[in-house]
């Protein structure tokens, strides 16, 4: 199978996904003429949609650059692709029940919100998880200038990812504002780990090179 | 007429149908500090939408494999691939219809709910039993490592699938319960025929090769 | 230009029109247990739906194949393609009113619903003719071997169409049902004209060959 | 880093955008037999709706002219193009907050909604900035026929629009329609700054030809 196809249809969830959750933002009542104290009360509906937009935004980068090293994918290949994707276009949900808690500043409902966040995150995380198993037992499938050094360098991520997601689960219990730094720390997290997996990556295709 | 772009348009429609069917998730009305037990009253909402990604994700699965054994297409075939992307585009709504159904368990609109569903799945799989009957008569169109042997294997696939659907419609008016089954059952014949499929497709490019 | 990156977005484009058309079916407001007689008072809703699909699918193969006579791309012909486009999306809405207006029954009201469609398809058409013209003007953009016999067959179509939704204006305020006829009339005419460019397409590249 | 897949997921999230703009327009609630009046009322949905797709089509045209003088991107040209096209997401809330506003002919609602939208569009101006410093500093990314000229040519563009929606924030205190006319005129320099870059642009490959 050649990889052209799937990339394409990945890319075409990721950017329908990016796109779609500002489909999120809906006009609030308001009173006439107080348009902008509305609007301003919005402020936790923009804050889950920017990091949400910058959290998927992030897997797609690491989809763009991870599967790059591939040289061509199998059925099984497609098949936790499609996994991965259906746990990233669940986010959608989460990012709308945290602005509307936010918006309620219901402590339960908060905690609700958050842990839902969470546990999608977490599941998004998994099945980056079994992807790299996957990938690791099928040498066969990647370039051979990407060797064990890279895996060895990347292999735990979704393992850390998993850790702070749980610890996000835990703390919301403890303390909401612990619980969402965990998660935006989560979220950078995978940024940072993409930066460097990034920069691993066009070490190794260098020196094959 | 070449196949790329065919493929792409293809590829598009499944990306934006099985991406859009994360809208269908609305925050429920919610007593305030009860967003947990209302979420957890939408799990036929949840179970709904992952029976449908997975449906359209084999659909796009089947879609993908069979497809790649074609050498180019002609007009016919683009334009029994709209009828077929039509019929597939429909589920968006049985799917918000069980989901509701089964919210309000109400013996006749779940019933109503599942032969709207069974009545769609059934008009996808006749789009399918088409299109081969169109293929098989148009050689021409086939890579010649793909031969009659294989049409053999898969030929019949369409029926099965029309008749499960037909036997869940008549089932649901005896028991919901059966017609659920059945109906899940369709779905996941469908995994298991893409499976086979796509290894009788390996199978005929390998012995080509 | 490359002609590639042009053919991909109207593609993306129509993809999406044709998919999110479905996002228009809503669940009826209905009494429990009387899901079926809800879901058949939407008759109107699955028919403009399924007319509408069928003119933006018959658009698309028009698209397709059209412009798979061109060489490469000029600016100009991306900004008409942008208002062709334009054009086209806007069909969602009126589909909607159609559909409404059907519901409701009001005789105003569905004169005013198919004079928004039709003026929407009247709209569509004159794209159309201002992309020929164009195209006509700018031989260099063309693959050479369509040659002046296929404009010749294919330049009143964009006429043709303008006038049946004219007639069908007119038709309106004289009898809605002839109104809805000559409406659906242009869109099977659009399929008719798009089957013989199709054909007429296939000569001259064969001729050519 | 290939160009093809950074350009296909820009343009499909364009494309998206850009279609599901028309998922703004909904029916407005009637007095049955006055649909007409209802629709009619709506003209600033529809001058809303043909300005923001008039503005995200030239983005698209400047986004495909532009990266295409570029040879290859690297890891900043995809982050900064996530940032920009985040930037431009956003242009869906404030297109109905416009409408909205425009319908109420609330003078602070109208001046809120305005101002949204010229923050949005100041936001999407101030990403192309970026994107051309950082473009001018990585001259080893560009074709080598794209010289320093193109570059001076270009470059106060983005400084000139953000003037311009910077004045149209403060015009819309002074007065709604100063406001609009500013926004409105930042819009079309965007469209004749694009068709004065894209033939720059054809100079220059040409004269490296």
């Amino acid at each position: 199978m050649k990889i052209d196809r799937f990339q394409a249809f990945s890319d075409g969830i990721f950017a329908i996904l990016i796109t779609i959750l500002v489909l999120e933002f809906h006009i609030p009542t308001y009173r006439e003429g107080h348009l902008l104290t509305a609007l301003l009360a919005q402020w936790p509906l923009f804050l889950s949609y920017a990091f949400s937009y910058f959290y998927v935004g992030t897997l797609w980068l690491f989809h763009h650059d991870y599967f790059s090293m591939l040289k061509r994918i199998d059925r099984n290949v497609n098949i936790l692709n499609l996994l991965m994707l259906f746990s990233i276009t669940l986010l959608d949900y989460p990012m709308s029940l945290v602005a509307d808690a936010l918006t309620t500043r219901n402590r339960a409902d908060m905690q609700t919100a958050f842990i839902v966040y969470d546990l999608v995150a977490l599941f998004i995380s998994a099945t980056f998880y079994f992807m790299y198993l996957y990938l690791h037992r099928h040498q066969e499938l990647k370039n051979p200038a990407v060797t064990a050094d890279f895996y060895a360098v990347i292999k735990f991520d979704p393992v850390r990812s998993v850790s702070i997601y749980g610890l996000a689960i835990v703390g919301t219990f403890w303390s909401i504002w612990l619980g969402a730094i965990l998660l935006a720390g989560g979220i950078i997290f995978h940024f940072l780990a993409y930066l460097r997996m990034s920069k691993q990556l066009a070490l190794a295709k260098g020196s094959a090179a």
